[in-house]
């Protein structure tokens, strides 16, 4: 089984990937633009949102191609939350995935930019997708604006910001998560899900378990940052101690944490099997992400 | 005329800022962002493009109400442009309006995420207007994140970086402002004429005339630069001049800036004339936009 959904895997992936690419190409813009946009779309990453956004059409017994577009504009609005977040007046990170990060190469002006452009070009995106119907793209679009927005992701980062070298409850710190990385976990999930056809009984299950899956992602990269390999996860070891931020394993313990994670990889677990779909994938996907080492 | 044009102007102005601070209220996100978002939102200025948007649906006998949500929509994107260009690294501005800049009240940090706050939160408000069918919203949602893109102000935003401290021809600096200013002025004009339901054939007549009051816009802002009131159009004046920035008036000389102002005012006028329709409200707003003190 497992060499069967790495097959997959690297089938989708690499699918996305050639699709990104295109989709840059083939825009009538500046060059400049268009190599900072590529520059970061293209540096690598397990494209774990994509991945999911397939492997939920999958469960369905879907074709997931039927997604690709939908996959792209998620992976360019993760792009560009990525080259924002690593700005000097963000998290000012010279380094993503072992690689420069996008301003430290083409500068401030160009990464803001470049950004700006990835979150707009993905509406564009499924507004034009053949494959989908209007009232699925426009599900689609409200779903990415709502989780990438104010109300999600943006809001989280906002949150983020504003804890640095304070001293967080848990509550805090999971509202933070939840948002921060969580709502795009979510709509992944839910996105493929619905491209799929999923009643609105499989979608809130689909939704349980993302919300599962998006706390262990979280806990395990806070483990990560205490134990992990700097040349594997491509950032140096121990910044977020460095930076004073509250995490898993600075308010539970290394131990507490862990508990913590066990739960979560469960609670995602026992989700899928309530779909009485084929989610032995998604289950494969909750142990990647649970224990990644990007 | 002009009495019952300044009427409406101020109407519709009143009902989208007061849209504008309830949409923005209503969200459930961090106070900080909200408060970010809020303050740019609510800085002032003209509401031009609102207000052309509504202008052009009323040139149909259409109650411009119909277009509200979509106003805003383009005022946010509107606004998350300027906070972006005003970052320091962009143009480095700290007044904007006569009002100190985002950046320098909330910081670069904040500034950035309002700003991508602003420009997805636009596209959920389409995504979910009760007063528009599902094929108009994937056309708004379309030729909004066209517009503002890679290929629209996005694109153009990108090409104005790299032709600083260069001397450019006429053809380039068109480029620049039919992409930076331009694309976004055009879906003002159409998104409108679409929402009343305009034929191909009247959008194609919308689009020419919004690429004359596009040029017009932008030459007549290049001659306030040099020959403006510092007071009223709240930027220091020469700041052009100071920054090295070809202009109209730099490669035309001042009279031929105004020659060529008053071509595309009279192209504008023109191209409105063809369509048969009650267009007194948008030659108005052409003057306006032509000869405007902001």
């Amino acid at each position: 089984m497992v060499v069967q959904h790495e097959t997959f895997i690297a089938k989708y992936k690499d699918l996305l990937e050639r699709e990104l690419a295109a989709s840059i190409h083939k825009l009538n813009a500046p060059q400049a633009l268009k190599g900072a946009m590529l520059y970061s779309l293209t540096a690598g990453g397990k494209r774990i949102r994509p991945i999911l956004l397939f492997a939920a059409i999958d469960a369905f017994g879907k074709n997931p191609e039927i997604g690709l577009r939908a996959a792209c504009a998620l992976e360019m609005v993760h792009t560009y939350s990525l080259i924002h977040d690593d700005l000097p007046s963000m998290d000012d990170d010279d380094l993503r995935r072992g690689k420069p990060t996008n301003h430290k190469i083409f500068g401030e002006a160009l990464a803001i930019l470049a950004g700006d452009g990835l979150l707009t070009y993905s509406f564009q995106l499924i507004s034009e997708d053949e494959h989908i119907d209007d009232q699925l793209k426009i599900w689609l679009m409200k779903m990415l604006s709502i989780c990438a927005g104010p109300e999600g992701m943006v809001g989280g980062q906002v949150a983020d910001i504003q804890a640095e070298n304070q001293e967080l409850h848990l509550r805090e710190l999971e509202y933070i998560h939840q948002h921060k990385t969580g709502r795009l976990l979510t709509y992944s999930v839910m996105a493929g899900a619905k491209i799929a056809g999923a009643t609105e009984e499989e979608l809130d299950l689909f939704e349980k378990y993302s919300q599962h899956l998006g706390l262990a992602f979280q806990i395990s990269d806070d483990i990560l940052d205490v134990i992990g390999d700097e040349k594997i996860i491509g950032k140096p070891i121990g910044s977020d101690r460095d930076k004073k931020k509250s995490t898993y394993p600075s308010l539970l313990s290394l131990e507490g944490a862990r508990d913590h994670l066990a739960f979560h990889i469960q609670g995602a677990k026992e989700t899928l099997s309530k779909t009485n779909l084929k989610t032995d994938l998604l289950e494969y996907l909750t142990d990647v992400v649970a224990g990644r080492d990007r």
